[in-house]
């Protein structure tokens, strides 16, 4: 049924499964809903019925960059889910502190939809580029701190989960780094910030040493 | 507890279910929020009190393009959710590479509240319809890249998997061949634009050679 | 792991237990978000600061035929959520008419946010009655299609399934008969039309023979 | 598979599980929800062209109630997801009863963005401070009956379920003793009901006595 039971007596696997499967259905929830509700970041526009025929193409074209602001942002989801998958899938058991933990990465990623219509609506203002970089550092670093945590406390399983967690906690300080950087960028050049901003999760996706084999 | 293991090692299938289940709960999240999220498109009407008598039912009536465009939306929701259904009941293991692309694919479901909006709003105008067929456009390539990966990455059982496929790409293809139409038809007569996007889920729907028999 | 499978062969309850899996993950994942949907409805009053002394307490209070709204339509998504646990407890297999037949029941479902918020702010209109009864009909004759379907189709367990189909056929006909006439009231006098629409939830739910014993 | 089938015979373990998970997949699902809507209680400014420059860091600084009562609110939505997750780690058996117990638990957290948004609009109203204090009663008394319920129809695990819904019934005795102290508080001075409102779950999630070792 699940890989975390190996290690442990049949009572403690039985007891611990469902903890696992429950936060992990809270996590596809939470991710599931925050990237449907992007969407709602993109108002159809209102044309008065006499303007329609001269003004709702051009409506409908501006909303390029709330678009643009919706790819970023899923994408961004994308992967954050994908990593919660990867550590999840070495966690052995899951305790009280690690469910807490979650709830603050839940927390942080819930705040994703509304960072975004930040920056779709004013893209080129530092406060909404810094406040987007934040809320993408805070996620990386509840992530991080889960990761660290449940290393300590012994929720990982041995060995491949160690050598994986080192590999993520590369990954994501990095990410931090490079949104960090992004929030300094927007002070100089909006531009620049965004371009970064776009940058980095394409990067992330394209095939390389990040890639984690899941067939393996 | 799935078909996906009877021709793999015992090891491997119990690393490859969580994987599994986990991005069909996030595709059923993804679905079932999308699904609902239509129902925001139609607004309660706003008649203010003294004119209640005179215009809330014309008002209500003067919903129906919202509801026929939630009706449409919603039956191809349930389309693409049952061919996603589908595809992993014929899956034997996922790799990242196919995570990635059920959150392309997710990203353009995710869209869909959007267009069925602009529809509902400007039924007779061509880039809503055009805008709406690219989105039905794309969820159909997504859905066909991912059984072709899935083929191309060995990562569907063998056979029955593979017939299946056949079967999915030429209706994606079909699908996708309609839709181009239908954009096409948009800035002829919108009208029959709208009949052929009404058109396809029902002919989809009606009992046929696309019948997937689930008991078998 | 199931009812379903102790009539079947190993080879077919492995293969449709998935397919059983997502389409019951797809409706709780419906019923949660048009449960949660309904809070939208209760819109929270915008008063000027100069005038929040005297008005807020007022404003707060008047929301209450949206608060009663809410708490009717969440009791009767209660008895439908129930009620479609207690027939995806007695099938024993899936097929794809079923899964559409399911789908049109979340259609209705679905439409429930909507149907709502016009009784919570027209609640003594005709139009607004009509539909929030139609709606409640509609989903009562899907859930009873469905059930007639899995009969005719051979879906259910034997005996006990068709025992419990014969019982949820009459609750369904009595519950649709209701609306019919709560749908009539609203013509008479909505304060009627009204209270039989609370009355059926609250009936429904005081213990008496509606009860299924899950214990059993 | 699952702590609650023990001490039942084989049959009656088949039966009951499904039930188990379909009620806490619903339970998931709404707390994802609910925790992701409360974001849309934080709306984007809408701050003119023109004005950008001077007013856009001002706004967005001053949305601090609005994300000082989301960061509450997810706190106490993150405590009540671990209490009904506890809940079920004890429940042997699920009857409809206790689902219309966890139904009405449901209707009560569901009102929780709506609660939060009015205290993050009128942070020093007293209507606004009493409601929702009186909506996290309501929640932590559906709570209670849940534990006294699933303890009085013997559906928890003898002996540990017992002691453990002891520990709970006076953690959530205390916290109603608290929300009810919070809202006679509002009447003195608002902002010792805030600070009333926000230390709860602070003291509640610090390590100390009421944490629960789920890998005990």
């Amino acid at each position: 049924m699940s890989p975390k039971g190996d290690r442990t007596p049949a009572t403690k696997r039985i007891r611990d499964l469902p903890d696992d499967r429950r936060i992990t259905t809270l996590a596809d929830g939470v991710f599931a809903i925050v990237m449907t509700l992007l969407v709602l970041g993109i108002d159809v526009p209102e044309v008065p019925e006499e303007e329609i025929a001269d003004r709702l193409v051009g409506e409908v074209l501006w909303l390029w960059p709330l678009i643009a602001a919706y790819v970023v942002s899923f994408l961004y989801l994308g992967i954050y889910w994908i990593g919660h998958h990867t550590q999840f899938h070495y966690m052995r058991v899951v305790d009280t502190n690690a469910l807490w933990i979650n709830i603050v990465f839940f927390m942080f990623v819930c705040l994703i939809p509304f960072t975004t219509r930040l920056v779709g609506a004013y893209d080129r203002q530092e406060i909404a580029l810094s406040l987007y970089g934040a809320n993408l550092i805070a996620i990386s670093l509840a992530a991080l701190a889960h990761w660290r945590y449940a290393a300590h406390a012994d929720l990982l399983e041995a060995e491949v989960g160690r050598t994986e967690m080192r590999k993520a906690t590369r990954r994501l300080l990095i990410g931090a780094g490079l949104f960090a950087i992004a929030i300094g960028l927007a002070f100089v050049d909006p531009r620049w910030s965004l371009a970064t901003f776009i940058a980095v999760p394409v990067l992330h996706i394209l095939p390389g040493p990040v890639h984690v084999d899941w067939t393996r």
